[in-house]
């Protein structure tokens, strides 16, 4: 039994669960000698290379799940959106969406639209064996926000503009968002994929009004269609102190928590019926060993609070990482027994 | 008497006093065909400029108080740092501040530093009248992170990486930022600016142990060093939902808050002996007139719950802002009374 999908079922594990977001791909060298100047919506269309890029971490740092390696814009360039990522920049929109009209571009993604995910999907699980593979997907608001602004975004001002002024647009725009995400995340389910996570990056700079009456409906929508098939979702944005509640009672078994709040106060926010992933700062992995442990220290013991823990930094592993800081962070990790809190206290371990 | 300095000191008004953070400066054509090209950082040493450009918001807006325009890299500038404001980037330092021996390139700064904007703050308590100048400096958290990252940054990494690695060179440079913004804030003081904003833009990025240890003591003597001037004291980041306390007992008057948490949520976070000040979300002014009529009344209506409230942007006015929409704002938020709730919460003259 996987310990990562016991803790997100709340039941009880020897050792805590431990992954990285962005644990494949810009960290690892043999990610870039294989890449080798491939544009990134290419590499995620190529079966043999996702297969690899989403093995490689998982064969160094021995975490406890692998995760997909493709881009939440995928669904999107699949049903022909003119949508590329530009290195140092993200996803680039040719054509934003911003108008009622527009929403029709958004045609429903089928699982013959992505074969590439299928069969890399397959190939994985295969060879994974007893370890989970997370599918992910984009959740609606964070997509939507592309497709409005063109593209990454300081203010969301076109976006919030936008669901403010034209309702009806923005949760016709969502709605097919939302459908997209849901398919997009059962086509990898159907293939062998155990856990999901939907990725509400941005959510974060929604107040929690906004986000309950704009947000919330369409990614509980797609949360809905995972739990039907059976499968614990992670349910993740950044900067979403305010909004911990309404992300976990979208439909979330796990809530992902960044650093700025404590897990003890985010299970707190959310009460006992969800599990809860994170939150070492990704920046803190830059800083000197002591600190580190010190760190992955107080995030296992706030964890312990929690019905459920799975241990994840608080946003992506940062491109200029140590891979060797991330190994030894897997083996803290798992040198802590669940049972034994004292130790975490005391950090004795931790700098061992 | 001031509404602006009663509000601040949690005295009774019998209207809600209203400014924006960038009132003055990128939304107004009238900056833009004065400055007319040049770099920023020259007109914010042009007190004929500086005095022009700070009074075009209250002349249009007819807002409750005026706010220096200056920027807060300005006094780095002065002792000798390399740094321009680069358009569309922000501040860009040419040698970042990395090292312990880099800490020494800070030399404290004095009145004679900044003479114009003694010049500039005299001319303009003069032309105001009665109206407040509220004066302003960058934190030293927000400071360290541009000396540090080189300019603006997506995820704080090398500052948290030192602050946490070398603590000691942190709190050098941090004291030394400290001792810099509160002698900028004593200039515009002793020339007569009567109420003064620390704006600590970028805290919200920390996790509120991280803002205890290694910023609130920092932050906490350029505020105690206003304090005993006497006058109010704002004190304003973004992002800051976990954070409201300690930057409250800082020593601040006033808290400034962004969109993301309701003012009197923000209000039960950090007691009774605070103003408040906020927190329209500057996205909600590019939406309908009806919206920002209704999040305008909504604003205020919240704001009524702490015991002192100005009103305000949750974060600058956005370039694109149209400046009749804030123009609108300023007759809304006048138009209502302090003693009546009820018309708040039917928004009846939001609309008319």
């Amino acid at each position: 039994m996987s310990v990562l999908i016991a803790a997100s079922r709340r039941e009880a594990v020897s050792v805590t669960p431990v992954w990285f977001m962005r644990q494949a791909g810009r960290s690892l060298p043999e990610y870039h000698a294989l890449r080798a100047g491939l544009p990134m919506l290419q590499v995620c269309q190529t079966p043999d290379l996702i297969t690899e890029i989403t093995l490689q971490p998982v064969r160094r740092h021995h975490v406890d799940a692998a995760i997909l390696f493709s881009d939440i814009v995928l669904p999107l360039k699949t049903i022909g959106i003119d949508v590329e990522i530009k290195p140092g920049v993200g996803p680039v929109i040719g054509s934003p969406i911003r108008r009622s009209a527009d929403v029709d571009k958004l045609r429903a993604l089928t699982s013959e639209d992505v074969p590439y995910i299928t069969e890399a999907v397959t190939e994985l699980t295969k060879q994974l064996g007893d370890i989970p593979l997370i599918g992910f997907a984009g959740a609606p608001f964070t997509l939507a926000s592309y497709l409005i602004e063109g593209g990454p975004s300081r203010d969301y001002a076109r976006t919030k503009a936008l669901m403010h002024s034209e309702p009806g647009t923005w949760h016709a725009l969502c709605g097919r968002l939302a459908d997209i995400a849901a398919e997009f995340l059962r086509v990898q389910i159907a293939a062998g994929a155990r856990v999901v996570q939907l990725f509400d990056s941005w959510a974060g700079v929604l107040s929690e009004a906004e986000y309950r009456a704009y947000v919330q409906p369409h990614s509980a929508r797609v949360l809905r269609a995972c739990g039907e098939l059976g499968v614990p979702r992670i349910h993740f944005g950044v900067g979403t102190g305010e909004l911990l509640e309404p992300m976990a009672s979208a439909g979330a078994d796990v809530v992902g928590v960044d650093w700025r709040v404590p897990l003890d106060e985010a299970s707190a926010r959310i009460g006992p019926d969800y599990a809860v992933q994170g939150n070492l700062d990704p920046a803190v992995l830059l800083a000197s060993e002591t600190v580190v442990a010190s760190e992955v220290a107080r995030v296992l013991r706030q964890g312990r609070v929690a019905p459920g823990h799975i241990f994840n930094l608080g946003h992506g592993v940062l491109p200029q990482t140590d891979p060797g800081v991330l190994t030894r962070v897997v083996e803290l990790v798992h040198s802590y027994s669940t049972e034994s809190a004292a130790e975490l206290v005391q950090h004795q371990r931790g700098g061992a």
